[in-house]
């Protein structure tokens, strides 16, 4: 097969894009989510996650890492947001285009921001009666369950409704700026990838070629990795989620990593295959196979209109000719969002109908069980265009490379 | 001050602890919890979060960053935990202690998992009156809002109780074989500290000095960062939860690192002060009192039969002596808890009146403003031990290290 023209060729030496995003693009991502607000009828919006109150505000913090202490963050129908946090965020909170951060003092066991969340809800809403959450597939409420009762207990007759597509539908469709990013850390991955064979060899634990799998990415320019997965095993695998064991290369071993890494809070995320030496048939097969089925699924999107269950369609037909094509591995999709999480919607399953937009950021990640107890799966990123897309990944090659 | 002769020395060249658990401690866990649940009538637990997911089973993964797929555990009140959980992680979860895994294809916009979560559920427990799920201070149910809903009308009048302290209460204390993990991770962060001198100069930005942190650490052992904040400013900083920026690092700056890194799923959490070149005569006595702060709160420690509060209040006193000794700094709190999260259970504040019990691995954090815009954070990890404490990391200096 051919590489078409329109494939960029990255090397992972791009400039970094400038940190952030201007007040204007916050603006926007707002008033967008309150246009579905709006016509949803969403009084106010109610946001709990790391990544929903990011995206409107582009407060970035590992500290969400603690468990501890809710945040919430409060959307009008109009107007900027309002933030309702641990006092031990307010500085950082102040570096953003917000106004109004409110705060309490947190830890606290008896109140731990219920009340100056409901008080803070209905004095900006003093006829509240319909609030907005995200409460669908692939969403949280960060908030002790207890909480969330006690909130609903103060609010009385409000009505709750399900705020995620409002959410959803926004965060979908990247910016500009929001490329750049996805860009870069695309490119950074990349050439991470390529120094894998330099990095790596028989006699290695997983753990070893893990630990410099990642110095690699940070050395070229990642904030963090904060998703690296895969195995190495003999003529196979058939695990792909788990952490590096203490298991020792050997020739014959295949090797997969995948990785979320991050540049300024947008991920990468795709994966790359490795025969140590040798290669066995039936595994270069099935690396050939799964690099046609995401030939498929490109050469869909470049075409314009495509669908997810038709991207979805494509690939599982080079994967499983003979099946329905409505089977799946055990991954339950071949590919999904990307942005500020490692994974968001829509997803490449048969199920999905939405429709690949300019702007969206996806994975191809076909995989399938190519003999008992043997996993393949390939993964690149690429940028829906209006004209079709942008492979954000450098493409794997078809042959599975074989490490010396 | 003198240091007491107790206090070990690590140099972060220890031998790693060997991973993972054995399944009598999986059994342990389970039993001490089940102790629990009997005791306050719960039939059956249902967890669904990374941390609490692991503690019983060992499942250790980072694909919990995904947000797509829920993820659960059913414990009834004998036998072994039952996993219900996407078939992605099937593989992985077999490798754990577990004989009863059940798994469905995820994602599923239709029923993703809660049909067969309600039907192991009444399965397991025929006579089902009671479930705990974790619903109070520092606890997520990690399930759509929706899905959860669903879940509740299935079961029709079943009743839903906290069990919160059924799980907090045997987490809170760390078997040895944990201790070995957290005091390898903690010696790794020492050695990396001690490297921060090498590390940084004038003229590199905050990003570099993080990046350089993070690869040092995993140069010394950890296998992941997944916490790094901190800050650099003239005089002293502000802020402490922030990711680095491009600030250059000049000549009088104050600079504070503070990590989260791991080995095997173990958390140590502790930072470190720099001055560059020169320091301020209010910033450096604001390191001596926070440093005297940790030693007051040793002090107590030491004595046996501490508690939280009394904890606290022994470090305030050093930090604020012409206060009530109530109010802190918008921290929160002085310490917290530490093991397989980055902040645990019990928190070093006024109002928790938990007695510090051998086996619990905390932080000491005491810190304070001393000026306007200007925060000191000091911390150290500790054992606490049937005769006092074991500091796991290495103690700070109470005069704050210049870089040249």
């Amino acid at each position: 097969m051919t590489t078409p023209a329109h494939r960029p060729a990255h090397d992972g030496t791009s400039t970094p894009p400038v940190r952030g995003f201007s007040d204007a693009e916050y603006a926007r991502r707002c008033h967008d989510v309150q246009t579905h607000m709006v016509s949803t009828d969403i009084d106010i919006l109610w946001l709990s996650t790391e990544a929903d109150i990011r995206y409107l505000t582009g407060f970035l913090t590992q500290f969400w890492q603690s468990p501890t202490r809710p945040w919430y963050l409060l959307l009008p129908q109009s107007g900027k947001p309002v933030a309702v946090i641990p006092a031990i965020g307010l500085s950082c909170m102040q570096q953003t285009w917000l106004d109004d951060i409110r705060t309490w003092s947190s830890p606290n066991p008896v109140d731990d921001g219920v009340s100056l969340l409901v008080d803070t809800l209905t004095e900006l809403c003093p006829s509240l009666a319909t609030i907005g959450i995200p409460m669908g597939t692939e969403t949280q409420v960060r908030s002790p369950f207890n909480d969330i009762e006690r909130i609903r207990q103060s609010l009385g007759n409000v009505q709750w409704r399900d705020a995620t597509q409002s959410v959803r539908q926004v965060r979908q469709i990247k910016s500009a700026a929001e490329v750049d990013k996805l860009r870069h850390v695309c490119a950074i991955a990349s050439a991470t990838f390529a120094d894998v064979p330099r990095l790596t060899s028989v006699g290695m634990t997983e753990i070893d070629v893990f630990r410099a799998f990642r110095i690699a990415c940070l050395q070229h320019g990642a904030d963090d990795v904060p998703y690296l997965v895969g195995a190495a095993a003999a003529k196979g695998y058939d695990d792909i989620i788990s952490p590096p064991s203490e298991h020792v290369l050997a020739s014959g071993d295949i090797l997969i990593l995948d990785t979320g890494c991050t540049f300024d809070g947008y991920y990468a995320d795709f994966d790359r295959n490795y025969a140590l030496r040798t290669v066995d048939a039936a595994t270069a097969a099935a690396h050939q196979r799964t690099w046609d089925a995401t030939e498929a699924g490109l050469a869909i999107i470049d075409q314009g209109h495509a669908t997810c269950a038709g991207v979805f369609a494509a690939m599982q037909s080079v994967l499983m000719p003979d099946a329905d094509h409505q089977t799946t591995s055990t991954v339950g999709r071949l590919g999904h969002g990307l942005g500020i999480q490692l994974t968001e919607t829509p997803s490449i399953t048969s199920f999905d109908q939405s429709p690949l937009q300019p702007g969206m950021v996806m994975t191809l990640e076909p995989g399938y069980s190519y003999a008992p107890g043997k996993l393949m799966v390939h993964e690149e990123n690429l940028l829906v265009t209006e004209t079709g897309y942008e492979l954000l990944s450098v493409r794997a090659p078809r042959d599975i490379p074989v490490i010396d």
